[in-house]
């Protein structure tokens, strides 16, 4: 029976990346942990490294370790994501948070296209880079407007309403790669040849996306992306995220944060700012060193397991969750907040319920699982190719049809907890 | 003799504060450290704290993290530095890095004098301060003006040429409490009375005075301020940075990057931005939490020490190094580039010399010492009270005068490294 969990370990017999989970650590083998897309598992290689870095290169090269090192931290760490975007070398830095890189990249964008007045995106981005934008629009003088496409049902957008928002007015198209809520993958070649085609620059927010899709930023002709490391990428908490710009653009564009590691020479201490050349232009102040080094051992094993395989994968993990959702999870009452195209499809799947947020937390708190809420009724589980087996899907789909059968959720109160 | 590393030794055993050295990594007892104020050593205590959050919370805790910590560690950790500083609670947060965080606050502060078009500062800022501003007057369209005060003798500013370029077209005047090459120690009341004088706003960079000279922020009706934690508060490589804003102006100022984390209510994930109330309007993306976490076991340390108890060791340690300067390096043809005066000075000593960076490369390659190099010629020493005995200035100094005495330094060549 393929609804079976027999049939589920059969699948995960045959998984050729089952092997990367133990290089992760499982303090509690019992749970299961659907988080991935909101904090991703540490590898044990990550605690290595931290050790290094802790007691040998700061506790014992002290300020040496600028030299040994953490100086290219955010080129050479820059390097390795490149390796999951398709990015060509000298593009991509990791350094500040996404927010902060997506408030550095629309200016700049911006700038580009001073006679251009409209800001694109739509109701599914993630809130805060409609709020970055809104930041940079209010900085600027009120002078843009931001035009948000509707999400007809809130789980996908039709390109038509995106294409006509853009138009000769358009400056800039920014999108996030998959929809953070229901998982909604957008064809970035298609969306970037078009905004390309009115003349409008693009910048995508890759946080939900990379290490787990396919992107081609250089075949496909992206200008400028951005995107978190502590989801797919195994990163850490807050891990610093990074940043593309286009090679094309990056003589004509600026950072508006003038910090010293984006300065040409930075420890000749002039006092009139010269841009780095390059990318470099795009660091500002000094980056946070333990939480960067934190990054890089994940990188290695993501770029060794490779992008293919882990969205090979990926694929098989969430149109398996959707099988069992059509079978166990759509007559407990669920509804499916995802598309159920794999094409239009991330590595996440939202399940929707009325009493969502009282089940997510009887999850958590009673049932052992580890998804997570987003309002209204949106529980999102994040399948991680190198840590998500099919068992564990199998259980979290049997544990969301408990926490229901058996009203596990009436135990917990509706009223929303400050912090989800 | 007072010359003598006897009496040094006498010094350390009269330290009230000595037993703190014990309570950092001292991985080669022969290693002279002078680069606390580039980079301060590392407390065991956080070698666990960063353990901890690695092993147990990221990797046990997952997600949860978040509620059990996590989130309330910008102000949590903002709190405990607001009492090195003289400041009561919510003003101060703990995130970004001092560049982006200046860069927030010149922008809010220039949005609350919008009729005025000059920012003050001086060349002995630091000229990642310098460039910031510099940005912001450029995005803002380049009508602004940075007036810099001249420094005579490229040590200290005469308050007269500080005080001549504070005028009524002044919208703020910013400059770094200790100036990171002199060590200069500006009269922070004083400045900031006469900047309100003339209906100015003032933003001090705390980064080379936080932990070692008292500062009274609201007393002095300080109006913003910034600094790193990673000098004489011992946060770690590239630790995130911290932030003031005045109790009265936080309704009225706003951040220019409006990320989720400022957001009145983030985990509503509505699609426009309402700041939220208070201080936590200046945070903006997710932060670096494991450099974060890093930061605290120190702040506890530095508490408990208390201000008054290191700023007395302070000027003991910086006296004494310019008594023995006297006695052995200006014979060596050394010359001071720190004023004598201790109420005019933090706690660096900046030696020059013709042959400084040669000298420098010496101490660091042939000597194990460790101080860092300022252009064009300045050795810096950095005396953090918890960390530096008065034995370790009588070694570095010696090791200086035996750089030039036994010519190390002709080892060596000028050119300059790329890092240093």
């Amino acid at each position: 029976m393929r609804a079976d969990l027999d049939y589920a370990r059969q699948l995960d017999a045959h998984d050729d990346l089952a092997a990367y989970r133990d290089a992760f650590a499982h303090a509690d083998d019992e749970l299961i942990y659907m988080d991935g897309n909101s904090l991703g598992r540490l590898p044990h290689a990550t605690i290595e490294r931290l050790r290094a870095a802790v007691e040998q290169e700061w506790g014992g090269d002290l300020i040496r370790g600028w030299n040994h090192g953490w100086y290219e931290a955010p080129r050479r760490i820059g390097a390795k994501i490149a390796g999951l975007l398709g990015a060509g070398a000298g593009q991509v830095l990791a350094c500040d948070s996404t927010s902060v890189n997506l408030f550095k990249l629309i200016l700049a964008a911006l700038a580009l296209r001073p006679e251009r007045r409209a800001i694109v995106s739509d109701t599914l981005n993630f809130p805060s880079d409609l709020y970055v934008a809104q930041g940079c629009i209010e900085l600027l003088g009120g002078r843009h407007e931001l035009r948000l496409a509707p999400a007809a049902d809130g789980t996908t957008v039709d390109p038509a309403a995106l294409y006509e928002a853009i138009d000769q007015q358009t400056a800039l198209v920014t999108l996030s790669h998959v929809a953070f809520k229901s998982g909604f993958l957008y064809d970035m070649a298609a969306v970037t040849a078009r905004a390309h085609a009115a003349g409008a620059l693009v910048l995508w927010d890759l946080s939900h996306s990379a290490g787990v899709v396919p992107i081609e930023l250089d075949a496909w002709g992206v200008d400028f992306a951005v995107g978190c490391c502590y989801k797919y990428l195994n990163g850490g908490p807050g891990a610093p995220a990074y940043l593309y710009v286009r090679q094309e653009l990056q003589k004509a564009v600026r950072s508006p944060i003038w910090g010293w590691f984006g300065q040409q020479a930075p420890f000749a201490f002039g006092l009139d700012y010269q841009p780095a050349a390059g990318i470099d232009r795009f660091l500002s102040g000094t980056p946070p060193m333990l939480s960067l080094l934190a990054i890089e051992p994940a990188l290695d094993m993501l770029l060794e397991a490779g992008v293919e395989r882990m969205r090979r994968k990926s694929v098989q993990l969430t149109d398996y969750a959707i099988e069992l959702f059509d079978a166990v999870l759509a007559p407990a009452g669920y509804t499916l907040g995802t598309p159920r195209s794999a094409d239009q499809r991330g590595s996440h799947v939202s399940v929707r319920h009325p009493e969502g947020y009282r089940i997510n937390r009887a999850l958590i708190e009673a049932l052992n699982v580890l998804p997570d809420f987003r309002e209204p009724d949106n529980i999102r589980l994040g399948l991680a190719p190198l840590t998500t087996s099919f068992a564990d899907v199998w259980r979290a789909v049997e544990r969301l049809r408990r926490a229901v059968a058996e009203r596990h959720y009436e135990r917990f109160p509706a009223e929303r907890l400050a912090v989800t």
